[in-house]
């Protein structure tokens, strides 16, 4: 299989739709949640019994989900989060995900993008995505690096929308957002002091807009990338927003 | 002085303008904000000797602050939580702090108001007020009972904000809404299942939006008061958005 055939292509795609959550609690709620698809319960084999896995197991085998016992060690790497799996964890299919080469080979030439630099609060990420999912924007760029892992937190925040919200996952921001400047879309940062403002951006095109870290803002590289800068316009000297509500009222501009 | 005298009605709204803010860091940091009136600064009398509380009276002399001490139980009256006070506690005057009788009196016809509703989360309730003051919106009712009492913990989620935004204090909201009701604004209640949405109600006119707690939605007696329910639209099976995205959006309506 080279790295250019159809079959490597198809289950890197696969991949990329994959989110794996662990945690008892957390694992056990997305078995009982029947609108999510489900590729793999994942068991440590040291796992002293206990009746919350007995009630995994049985879900997984009723919606019949392939259950697979590891080391410990093993069960780490999957959940990449050995601290806090505790020994549980399932890989759920994100009926939104697809990576950014994806989006971006539909040739679409008008959509709205949001893309967050650094973004580390789970509670912002999560909202974020619990709005965006709402919203009629086309989708949001979750960067491995640099922003908060899509781990329990995040999806408790996101009240579960994150499984089906239409999220663009990829490494680092600064490669993704290239791919997106080369196809002809505007890369818009977020800035407080921009002169522009979101209202004079129009509502058509291919726009990605980036939302940075709630203290720093974007970074050096980031900012480097964008073509153009907007500010939203704040009274009584206000100095920012919650990066949330500041995505929210992108996401939702023009839908009101 | 009667209850309707002049001098009594003058005083009542300067108390109205008032916050009691307490807990050593916070009353610090109000202290060393240059841009906050500050009426008083209370002191236990019982505090043991530390740096911080002479820098607290340091910062008041230099200001021409009134100190004043108290045996611990005054002291508590003052701050109204024991707990947390530490025996120290400031009144800062809320530039934008009014009675909705004193807003009302100005006999505006067009405005737009946000109301809280058992809003009880203190995160939400500052993203709230750090929204609503860099928006156009005119007001935003917050009641004694019900919602989250402006402490220190609202005070950091507004990012400072609170001092500067146009607050509406009043015990209750439902006999608050009524008065704006006689008065004949619009009591819009948000509700994720009207099928009337926020983009169809015109900007213009006098508005009141009702935002309810965050799992129960608004209460009965409140719904009870309300002439307009309406909704803001949600794709994919979104149920609801997070109660202070909500607020940003009625804020920011027509801003953008």
């Amino acid at each position: 299989m080279t790295e250019d055939s159809a079959e490597y292509l198809q289950r890197k795609e696969f991949y990329n739709r994959m989110l794996t959550v662990y945690g008892r609690k957390p694992v056990l709620e997305v078995l009982q949640d029947n609108s999510l698809e489900i590729h793999k319960l994942h068991l440590a084999d040291s796992n002293k019994p206990a009746a919350i896995l007995d009630d995994m197991v049985k879900l997984a085998k009723k919606r019949g989900i392939e259950v697979c016992y590891h080391d410990k060690q093993a069960l780490s790497r999957i959940s990449k989060n050995s601290k806090q799996d505790q020994g549980v964890a399932a890989d759920v299919i994100g009926k939104g995900f697809q990576s950014h080469q994806s989006f971006l080979s539909s040739n679409k030439k008008h959509y709205r993008i949001l893309a967050l630099d650094g973004v580390t609060n789970p509670q912002n990420v999560g909202m974020i995505i619990r709005s965006a999912c709402a919203s009629p924007i086309n989708a949001i760029i979750l960067p491995e690096k640099g922003c908060a892992k899509l781990d329990p937190l995040v999806i408790k925040a996101s009240t579960g929308t994150l499984f089906r919200a239409p999220i663009l996952r990829c490494k680092t921001l600064a490669s993704c957002l290239k791919a997106f400047a080369e196809s002809g879309a505007d890369i818009i940062g977020l800035d407080a002091n921009a002169p522009h403002t979101l209202g004079e951006e129009p509502l058509t095109g291919a726009k990605v807009f980036v939302l940075g870290n709630e203290t720093e803002g974007l970074s050096s590289d980031v900012r480097a990338i964008c073509n153009k800068h907007v500010s939203i316009p704040m009274l009584n000297n206000v100095e920012s927003l919650n990066v949330a509500v500041t995505a929210s009222l992108i996401a939702f501009q023009g839908a009101l």
